[in-house]
């Protein structure tokens, strides 16, 4: 198959930040590109090669875009999966399958896939709903506290909440949910996993995620993670063990707990290209994206290792503010080596918005960490 | 100035693989660009925010073009030079200035340049027409062999030839020229130099071009160059130099001569991102692009260091093959470590036409420059 400035056409679901980073590689190997997405200022509208407005869940938008193209993925999984399961039917490609998509987007059905697998993860009990899952508590058959998760729908801590007391269900949606146990951790660990339709896998070095000491915030994506080797290399394997039974096709971004004990527990996976990951960039030989195009294309996967640490910072909206976004300092966070924004292209913030990325790179991680430090503290995510 | 997701227009004049790899970095910071080429297939037509088709050479389109941005640069120097100085009477500001571009254009003003600001260059006679030039070599005042060199228009290669003997003259074209001394050097390298209006300034590590043996053709574009400390700290020191007396903005490629008893000569400049800096996309902390729109916006520069060393070859159209381009073998050389093909979306090739280039890298340059040599032999521009 001949992709590089043919007739070929790419298809990508979703017009988001991580969608406009994919087409930086697109561009780089001059691969065509269809992309679609609800919003008319999509980051993607700019640098793909053609661009759809349309809602990704609506079955009849997403399938006609679909026929187009001859490979299609996606950058976001909440699309129409029965468009994807009738697109791969007539021939279209499409990585990753709806089938591993159908499984994971169900935090229910992914936990269930875990067990059967024996792959560690926290224990958990599936409930059809918060009002049985409320009669479990109140029978004993649950102990407090313990971590509530909505089936579907969650989205960067959305329906996700700690469950103390029967006041912590207040607000809760009455969906289709999981009772997880509570895992007290050291580490919060992810580590990407790229497989390609003939089987190639690979995976990335650990990355390490720093939380605010008070507020419970992810401050920093570390790379390569401040771990024991050890570790490190028990948490590549199960990462590996999870893509093999998965069988899935492109990126796996596999979160995981390091527990105490110095255990490693699944918390979740996503089939996509993943914050994690965004240090790879400026860090690694081959950027998660390029490696997730290189993939779906079933092209050999490029070298996974690092040139030098990376350290990733999100930028988003400063609460307060709301509007034409000013990114401010950013002339300053410039003048300080190694580092780079990335700026979504969103015209507008709003709080806790993201709006884009800062990596920070150095031979000596303890100076990329001090510096990184300094750009969270410089810049600032504000209003005009 | 606040130019990232903001309503600062960047324009580019020129819209070929340079601009297209500029356009990388403006899409990573957010920053809109206006892009004017003649071809409506130029590859800065995806990945622009606005493309115009029209005249590079033309007062009106230029000027108009022009008058539509806040900073203006360009990728090719073959422009409107009284449009450019017409835009920054009126306050555009225009990167590189028209001065500093009028006195590149000419050889014979730029050979002048280096002469009055005492910087080391071939010594040369200029001469307002071939017929002229002749009757300086049948009167002995030149010696020969010695080098003609066009003092406009020239590009790769093209307006540059060796005079040997009387018949060397023929088919050349009588206009304005220059017949520099032969050099017997040891390497050709080139450093390159960016400055911001501000004027910080900051240099790049030699490159060093590696020529076929045989055929008198750059193969690889090594960094850093293989050479003696003493040579890299004078060749920077010169290029420096350079740049200070032009006092340009933006990137200036300065090429160097070595000569076989370790001098630096200066040969010719360009005002630009360069082919010999395209390594530095993946080998240097800030890439050549990202330097140059940091140096024309007037933040501060990024660190030219390399994380690893970079080599580059080029991709040229294969002789006697013209039409829909193939890259054969791409696959192949994907799959070794530290291989980045970058194609310039041109859709046809012709004998030695510029489709791309691949860079490797490695923290070993020796096994770059083993890895170098297979990308070479095993990839194939060609035709369907």
């Amino acid at each position: 198959m001949n992709y590089f400035s043919s007739d070929f056409k790419l298809g990508i679901l979703g017009g988001g930040q991580l969608g406009k980073m994919l087409l930086t590689e697109t561009r780089k190997f001059d691969i065509q590109t269809y992309v679609l997405d609800p919003s008319d200022e999509a980051p993607c509208k700019i640098g793909s090669n053609k661009f759809f407005k349309g809602s990704l869940m609506d079955f009849d938008t997403v399938y006609n875009f679909g026929k187009q193209v001859d490979v299609l993925t996606f950058e976001i999984e909440l699309v129409n999966i029965e468009a994807l399961e009738k697109l791969e039917s007539e021939g279209i490609k499409v990585y990753p399958s709806p089938k591993t998509l159908r499984l994971i987007q169900n935090k229910g059905t992914q936990k269930d896939f875990y067990t059967t697998n024996n792959i560690p993860t926290a224990a958990y009990k599936r409930f059809e709903n918060v009002t049985a899952l409320k009669t479990a508590v109140a029978n004993n058959e649950i102990a407090l506290p313990f971590v509530w998760k909505s089936t579907e729908g969650g989205y960067d801590g959305n329906g996700v909440k700690v469950i103390r007391n029967s006041d912590s269900f207040n607000g809760l949606p009455d969906v289709q949910c999981i009772a997880e146990t509570m895992i007290p951790f050291k580490n919060e660990l992810a580590v990407i996993v790229t497989r390609t339709p003939s089987g190639e896998i690979k995976t990335y070095p650990v990355v390490e995620m720093e939380f605010h000491p008070e507020a419970n915030q992810v401050e920093y994506v570390i790379c390569p993670a401040r771990i024991d080797d050890a570790v490190a290399e028990n948490a590549r394997a199960i990462a590996l063990k999870v893509s093999e039974h998965f069988n899935h096709v492109g990126l796996l971004a596999v979160e995981m707990f390091q527990t105490e004990d110095d255990r490693i527990l699944v918390n979740e996976v996503a089939p996509r290209p993943h914050n994690s990951g965004h240090y790879s960039i400026e860090a690694s030989y081959t950027s998660q994206f390029e490696q997730h195009l290189r993939a779906i294309l079933d092209l050999p996967l490029g070298n996974t290792d690092s040139k030098v640490a990376g350290i990733m910072v999100n930028l988003v909206g400063e609460e307060g503010y709301s509007g034409n976004v000013i990114y401010e300092n950013i002339e300053k966070i410039l003048g300080q080596d190694g580092v780079t924004p990335h700026i979504y292209g969103k015209k507008e913030t709003r709080p806790f918005r993201k709006m884009g990325h800062v990596t920070i790179v150095n031979q000596d991680i303890a100076e990329a960490r001090r510096v990184a430090q300094e750009v969270k503290s410089t810049i600032r995510v504000i209003s005009q």
